[in-house]
């Protein structure tokens, strides 16, 4: 079967970026509109450095866009970033309930008369 | 606002498991049923040890547990473990939702002639 090593994948990128507690607070916070590095940052208990730094991570997971407009750095969320996550947690979900239903229906049969085959 | 380091929390651990294309791989496996450490093992391109090491960390998470029976250790999925995930994503795309919404109204009515304020 699978015997190749799998490529890294956008989707790595993405669950590694939402790993840590800080980056997730700076994706709920460009969640309600765009902001600029400094206003990011000014909640947060750490340095300008280590902001920017998360927002690169964030960038390079596809997560956040940002343009410089004179001297100021405007970061915006990228909604579509997230879909291939959603799309896995989806299909787990999906196969998790799938798997359910099929041993729904083994038990009901288990519990039911055997019967013949029917046409 | 908030001045102090968040804590680590299962959320971290869950997005940081499902970072590694290895690690999804195994959960995609286990979504299907229970399967023994090396019916797991066999179709990756990597050593025992390291099988053993991305389950430690699926099992740290909380999205994977184990259980061994004579010499076998039989894993299973635990989907619960994944609702944290679901949800903070949830919340993320509602409160792109309601942005969008926000900035739809705010758009028709510019596009309207201005009204005096309405009871």
């Amino acid at each position: 079967m699978l015997k190749q090593r799998p490529q890294p994948e956008p989707v790595d990128r993405v669950f590694r970026a939402l790993a840590d507690p800080n980056r997730r607070i700076l994706v709920e916070r460009l969640s309600h509109g765009p902001a600029s590095v400094s206003e990011l940052a000014q909640p947060l208990p750490m340095s300008l450095p280590a902001v920017v730094q998360h927002l690169q991570v964030l960038q390079a997971s596809g997560l956040v866009r940002s343009e410089k407009v004179g001297r100021v750095r405007t970061c915006r969320i990228e909604p579509a970033a997230l879909r291939p996550v959603e799309r896995w947690i989806a299909a787990r979900r999906s196969a998790w309930e799938r798997r359910l239903d099929r041993l729904g229906n083994y038990l009901t049969e288990s519990s039911e008369e055997p019967k013949e085959g029917k046409p």
